[in-house]
């Protein structure tokens, strides 16, 4: 049995506790003999991968506890897993959702670190200067590099704290383990969250 | 005489009271007998103004007590009206810098709010869904339009409130009215910061 996240930019795999991910737009190699277990928000990526391989997809037979129309199948997925705590999907978008006792409380969309770094570079070549990975989130920033980096990264941390108040927060996505740093004291870093909640779904065969 | 800033996308002039811009892409018409007083941050559009009028660049004559290396001549002149508080000039681009007694503490730079929503879409046509201004920000969000409204108005409401602590919030630029309003009891806005900046060193004959 192999699971299968698909994202908007990456298909991200799960076997035995192996994790390995590659581009959507490639063609995955993988073993012909194996269920393939899907959630996918990216319905091409979908299409190409059904179409080599047996799949199952998993989208549409979760049912949260939440009012939330449209939420996508990944982040359902990460919030079952969850059950309690923030849950902060960090990739190309970032996705903060809230869980209280298995309830979905609700949740926003942010743009990705990459993708707010990037929109600097477009707005003015003047604030196309790259990021400092390492500024001070303590003192007021005194260059523009500085000024671009506190500022792509307080907006996206002080989100985050706003809505997760004091909740434990779950980090995951390519920018996961970056964010968690500004959070050590309440939160953890796990990438196999949506996979934990495709294989919680599969153990109660499919009765949420 | 005429008062002038440029910025990354507009001309924004002044001239006893009477605001108006209008594209840099646009050749403005003026008054030829004008002396315009100009503070800029985009070379190019100065170079075209000045091909048809006498033009004074006040960019470089200003000597705000910063420590900051590279700050837009818009952000000092504004910043030097000021003198205490913070300066939010919201435009293509969003600049927060703190005064303090006539101090210049520092400042850094969000992207401006049609720069996050529009970034939405470039990362999947399923966030292409348009903006809600009228979101709730004290319940998270139920659906993907109210998830991003919210995204990106607490990433940017979030880093002003972060930088500014309780000081007053001089709101400039063309999403600064709209912004003020999750500022009520400590904000005004005024679209005229950078020309009194321009107009407080005209009257003191240049010096600081």
């Amino acid at each position: 049995m192999i699971l299968c996240d698909i994202g908007n930019s990456f298909y991200h795999f799960y076997q035995d506790g192996k994790l390995w991910k590659q581009s959507v737009k490639s063609v995955p190699t993988l073993d012909e003999n194996e269920e393939i277990y899907v959630v996918s928000v990216n319905e091409d990526a979908l299409a190409r991968l059904s179409k080599k391989y047996y799949t199952i997809d998993l989208s549409d037979t979760l049912c949260l506890d939440s009012e939330y129309v449209g939420l996508g199948a990944d982040r359902a997925f990460a919030c079952y897993a969850a059950n309690d705590g923030a849950v902060v999907d960090a990739g190309s978008a970032i996705t903060v959702d809230v869980m209280q006792g298995g309830l979905h409380l609700g949740g926003f969309i942010l743009p990705g670190l990459s993708t707010v770094v990037e929109s600097y570079a477009k707005i003015s070549t003047r604030l196309d200067v790259g990021f400092n990975m390492g500024v001070n989130l303590k003192e007021l920033p005194q260059n523009t590099k500085d000024a671009i980096s506190y500022g792509a990264l307080v907006s996206i941390i002080g989100a985050i704290k706003e809505a997760s108040k004091n909740k434990f927060i779950y980090f995951t996505g390519g920018d996961g383990k970056f964010l968690s740093r500004f959070f050590e004291d309440r939160s953890a870093v796990d990438d196999t969250l949506i996979f934990k909640g495709m294989l919680k779904l599969i153990e109660r065969d499919f009765v949420c």
